[in-house]
């Protein structure tokens, strides 16, 4: 008797022209698929059951029209949502690839998925779209080795994915950290601002954070910032003002923070532009006017933007042979907000955009062991 | 009997809060003053007659109020305007200085002046002014060679003055420029952008241009740019569309065409902020605002604020050990509009700010040799 198991899936149904996604428009849960975990033939890859789903904000940037330039390749219509997340292996015909075995990477956000995946797989040539598009399928699972109980298995989709291996390229790459120096995180409750916070006080740096609620205040205290703000009920300028000048700023969100942070920046000082939560969810029209962009010859400053992908090859060895030891010590922290059930990951994925989650990187569980 | 000539000035009578100084009540000429050539006393430094004056963006930033942090200290209401000249020494006690030497930098712009100068110049005592303001009296008058007809002493206030010392270091600091690729340099026709489209031609680049005049587009063309637009008549965005996209942008007016650059530019492309002709004379709420800051993250872009204060010391002697002989042999080209008379500086400055010159570097004529 063939094993047939439920594929629950979630499909992108049609591209986002503005605004955040709306569950059941844009993407929504697809359960009429299965697949005969025994037999469905493997063609030399291997069988994965998905156990966590990572969402992240580069995902709304493949929901647009491709024909709008940006960094990463769009998803395609009609198929599975592709996005970060966490496997185990069920059968494999793949030379180096066991069953058992735990991966991080892209993958399709479904329940069970032969790898390497097709369906909802780019058809990607680079001669077609713009020069520096990053090709998203790229990002091939990779085994990740057994944390034997030091850490949970989640934080290979928070600190020790993609947002902690950003935070870390991207402060080592371009902050040029100096003891004593201020540095400004926003959305520093974030997977990636949560790691920036940590990283920045390993330098002897002062902290100023920011973030949606007065929970994830006391988180990024707890991460070690000194001084941690909610930018809902302070103004960014103000608080900027009294604890500036700053040396560095971290940007996770454009618009209103970039143009506080260049208010407050001191001569010589550093930008490192990560994302833009701000903006990606904004018509042009809509988009925060920054009107002190001269401060930034005035000030001599130097404006850098940052995409893991153009740094993975020098710094995920780094990031390997570091981080995860400091994690297990316990002189790293992450922290994980889980969200049961593939079928919550559409609402999931919004609020994650909408920044409404409790503290925690946002984790859809798909499945146990 | 002693020799007394009159020694025409011009007067900084009042801050400028917002657009543009007025000849008359921002700066003025003032008649009044008279120095007995033969018999003022040296005191151990040295007598200079004024042969050339040199208008430049970065003393109207000096005519804002102190309490506005910028990147230089400003001037002394009441006293002598100070800026770039051409001097030569009428008599000295002062080792090393000759009469007859001819000396470039900071001066009273006067007829004449007892050197160092104390008239005008800032009282600076660097904890009084926000890190980084740079003491623009610093760059005191230096011996420059005589060219013995190989070019113009007014080179010395173009070409081989400021303005082509911060195209040359600027451009070698930051460019990183390869041939082939595509450069775009606005106010392609002021002593900075005249230098940044030779030195880019030098590199092998394409050079995109734009000036305020047709005049200037074909001074512009006769530079070498490959595109030579008015941007008074054509749209900056368009242009850049059309010969596009662009690796690289010299930013010397900021706003508008900083916004038309980001969206032109190429992933890793570089922006290099030299000056922001389309601000200095704006206020904040009146500024052009630019809404596409996202792309500096999503295209990975590097925007790097530049001062010429901050190179000099290593840029220097580099800038005089290659480009007069570039200049003496005809392989760089520089033009200056000349202008007669003291007396005109005043409207000569306000004329060079608005961009209302013909072609060439303004320069005022005070005296013959």
């Amino acid at each position: 008797m063939p094993q047939i198991a439920p594929n629950h899936r979630i499909v992108f149904n049609k591209q986002i022209a503005h605004g955040f996604p709306v569950p059941g428009e844009h993407i929504s849960l697809d359960k009429s698929q299965s697949i005969d975990l025994d037999g469905v033939p493997l063609n030399g890859g291997f069988l994965t059951k998905t156990l966590m789903l990572s969402p992240e904000p580069a995902m709304r940037e493949r929901m647009r029209d491709p024909k709008i330039p940006s960094f990463t390749t769009t998803l395609v219509v009609g198929h599975t949502v592709v996005g970060f997340g966490l496997v185990v292996v069920l059968r494999s015909e793949k030379e180096g690839i066991k069953v058992g075995d735990h991966m991080y990477g892209m993958t399709p956000w479904e329940a069970y998925t032969v790898q390497p995946y097709i369906e909802g797989r780019v058809d990607y040539k680079l001669a077609e779209w713009p020069a520096g598009t990053f090709d998203m399928d790229s990002l091939a699972l990779q085994v990740v080795p057994d944390p034997r109980g030091a850490f949970p298995w989640s934080n290979y989709c928070s600190i020790l994915g993609i947002p902690g291996l950003s935070a870390f390229a991207g402060f080592e790459a371009y902050a040029d950290a100096k003891e004593g120096e201020t540095v400004y995180i926003s959305s520093g409750a974030s997977g990636v601002g949560s790691m920036v916070i940590q990283l920045a006080k390993m330098k002897g740096m002062k902290v100023i954070a920011s973030a949606g609620s007065n929970e994830k205040v006391e988180y990024m205290k707890k991460l070690g910032a000194d001084v941690a703000f909610n930018y809902k009920t302070s103004l960014v300028a103000d608080i900027l003002r009294e604890n500036g000048p700053l040396d560095l700023y971290w940007d996770n969100v454009g618009g209103s923070h970039l143009a506080a942070a260049i208010d407050a920046l001191t001569v010589s000082g550093r930008i490192i532009m990560c994302g833009v939560a701000e903006e990606y969810n904004v018509a042009h029209e809509d988009r925060y006017p920054v009107k002190n962009t001269s401060l930034i010859f005035k000030k001599r400053l130097r404006v850098q933007g940052f995409l893991i992908a153009d740094h993975a090859q020098t710094m995920v060895p780094r990031f390997f042979s570091e981080i995860p030891a400091l994690v297990a010590q316990g002189k790293l922290l992450s922290q994980e907000h889980l969200i049961q059930g593939i079928e919550n990951a559409p609402n999931a994925f919004v609020d994650m955009l909408k920044g409404g989650f409790p503290v925690g990187k946002p984790i859809i569980v798909v499945a146990q062991e």
